[in-house]
C-alpha cells in the first residue's frame, strides 16, 4: 500500500483531496478554479488564490533574482485577472537558502514590489525561512463585482473561444517577464457577457481542458487561427508549453462578433469553438482535417 | 558589497523590506503584526495571515505526516488568535519531494483537514508542487470585530502580563501537538479589555520583546511565576525555546484581578508586569533579584 505519487499525478491528487473538502454556504466556488470566491459585502466578491515557484522548476539557478521575485507575484495576479478581479492585498513567503547573498533578497523583493506598486497592490506581510530550495509563495487577495465574475465552467455549445496574446514563447524566456491580463480582463467584463475564463498556466490544450471538463463540452482549435509567439519553434510550443500566461476565454458568437469589430486597446485573437462534449478536443490543420489532441501539459508529477 | 543575509539576520531582513511597504488607508496594520488587519465591513475587519513549515526546521523526516499536517494549519490559526479573531478560509501550499508516497501525502491532509473541521475553516484551495524538502505554507483569512481587535503594540505602563498555558515544552513535542487559542482569545476579548498580545512562536522573551517594541515599554517577570510545562528542563526552556503557541498578553490591574478572580473555562498565568521602556525587559528571581534578559529565540538566519 505505499504507492508512489507519481501514480495518481498532480491532478489526480488534488482530484482526492477537493472531494474530501466541505465548505459553508460563504464559499461560492473553493478549490478547483483558479480563485477561490468567497462572499464579500452585497456587489462584490473576495477573490483569494496562492501560487508558488520553486528554483529548479519554475526558474533556474541562473535567473535573474529581480525577474524570479517578479514572476512570483505575477503568476498570482494572473489567477485574479482569470476570474476578472482586481488584486489588493498579498503576503509573500520565501524559503531562502542560507548562504544566499543581501543583494539576491534585495533583488527579489524589488522585483516584487515594483510589480505590486504597478498593480496597486498592497503588500501586507510575510514570512521568512531557512530552506535548501529557494522558493516562493503568493497569497493574494482581490476583489470582484459579483456581475463580473467568470469561472472555468459555464462555456456553452457555440461560444467562441480567443486568447489574449501569442502561444509558445514560455519557455524561450516570456514565463519570467509576462504581463497580467488584468486590465484586458477587467475591459472584457465591462463590455462582453464572457461564459467562461482561465489562465494558460499549464499549456493552452491542458488549461482548455479544464473549462472544457467543467463546461461538459468539446472544442474545435483552428491551426491557423493560433497566434505564435516568434520564439516558438512551431505549434506544439503553443500547444502544450506551460506557462504563456494569457488569458483563454469563450463567448457568444454574437459577442465575438462585438469584440472582432470593436477598435480596442488590446488584441485578442479567436482560435476555435465550443462544441457538444461528445467530440472531444480536436484541432483542424490548414488542409480542414481534424485530430483529438491528448491532453497533456505542465505536470509536478 | 556581496554581504552575506546570516549578517542580517532574520528579523533584519524582514525591518528592511517593512520599509519599503506603501500601503493604502484600507490596510489597518500591514506587515510587523501577527496578522494583516483590512478594512472589511462596518463592524469587522479582514484579518490575513500566512506560515510555512520545512522539514528539518519546524519538524524532521520522522515526524508523522498526520502531525506535520495539523502543525501547518495551526500556526496560521495561532496568527488569527494572536489577533483575537475567527478563522474562516484557508489556502494550503505543498512543495513534495517526488518520491513521496501517497500514504504519506493522504496522513498530511488528513491532519490539515481534521483541525480545519475543529475550527471550522473552510479550505478553499491551494497547490501542490515537486521540492527538494517538504514544505506546507498555509494562507488565512479571518474576521474580527473591530472593537475586539488586539495587537502586538498597545501594552500600557502598569498592565499585568499572562501567559494561556504552561512553557517550555516545545521541543519536547508541543510544538506539533498545540491547541491554537482561538476560543480563549475569543472568551478574553468578550469578557476583558486587553491592551496587547501576541502568540509565542519564536520563544517567551523574543515574543515579548516585540510587544515591548511595538508599545515603546518594558517589562519585570517574575520568576517563580512562569508556568513550566512538566517536559521542561528548566527556566531557560520557558524563555527560549521557541514554539509554546500560548497566547502572551497584557490588560490593565483591574481587569486582570477580574480575570484572576472569575471562574472560568480556561486557565490563564500572570507572569509580570509592563514598565517604563528604561527598564528594559527584567527577569526577578525567586531572591528579588532582577536581571536584564538577552532578548534572543528562534531564528531562521
Amino acid at each position: 500500500m505505499n504507492i508512489p505519487i507519481t501514480k495518481i499525478g498532480e491532478f489526480g491528487l488534488i482530484e482526492r483531496f477537493r472531494k474530501q473538502l466541505k465548505t459553508d454556504s460563504s464559499v461560492i466556488v473553493g478549490s478547483g478554479d483558479d480563485c477561490a470566491v468567497l462572499e464579500f459585502n452585497r456587489d462584490n466578491y473576495l477573490l483569494f488564490t496562492c501560487d508558488t515557484i520553486i528554483e529548479g522548476i519554475d526558474f533556474s539557478g541562473k535567473t535573474l533574482p529581480y525577474l524570479v521575485g517578479r514572476k512570483s507575484l505575477a503568476t498570482s495576479l494572473s489567477d485574479i485577472a482569470a476570474c476578472a478581479g482586481k488584486a489588493r492585498y498579498a503576503l509573500v513567503t520565501i524559503g531562502l537558502p542560507k548562504k544566499s547573498s543581501l543583494r539576491k533578497i534585495e533583488e527579489i523583493s524589488r522585483g516584487i514590489f515594483d510589480l505590486a506598486k504597478k498593480y496597486q497592490v498592497n503588500i501586507v506581510g510575510g514570512d521568512i525561512s531557512r530552506a535548501k530550495q529557494l522558493f516562493i509563495d503568493t497569497s493574494v487577495l482581490g476583489t470582484v463585482e459579483k456581475k463580473a465574475l467568470v469561472l472555468r465552467k459555464g462555456a456553452k455549445k457555440g461560444d467562441i473561444i480567443f486568447v489574449s496574446g501569442k502561444l509558445g514563447g514560455s519557455i524561450k524566456g516570456k514565463h519570467l517577464e509576462f504581463t497580467p491580463r488584468i486590465k484586458e480582463a477587467r475591459f472584457l467584463v465591462k463590455n462582453f457577457k464572457l461564459n467562461s475564463m482561465i489562465d494558460i498556466s499549464d499549456g493552452l490544450i491542458q488549461d482548455l481542458a479544464h473549462i472544457l471538463k467543467q463546461s461538459c463540452a468539446g472544442a474545435f482549435l483552428y491551426e491557423e487561427l493560433i497566434p505564435l509567439a516568434r520564439q516558438a519553434s512551431g505549434i506544439d510550443d503553443a500547444l502544450y508549453a506551460g506557462e504563456d500566461f494569457e488569458l483563454l476565454f469563450t463567448l457568444p458568437l454574437d459577442e465575438a462578433r462585438k469584440l472582432n469589430a470593436m477598435k480596442k486597446k488590446f488584441p485578442f485573437w479567436p482560435i476555435g469553438e465550443i462544441v457538444e462534449q461528445k467530440y472531444g478536443l480536436r484541432l483542424v490543420d490548414k488542409k480542414g482535417k481534424d485530430k483529438i489532441l491528448k491532453i497533456k501539459g505542465f505536470r509536478h508529477f
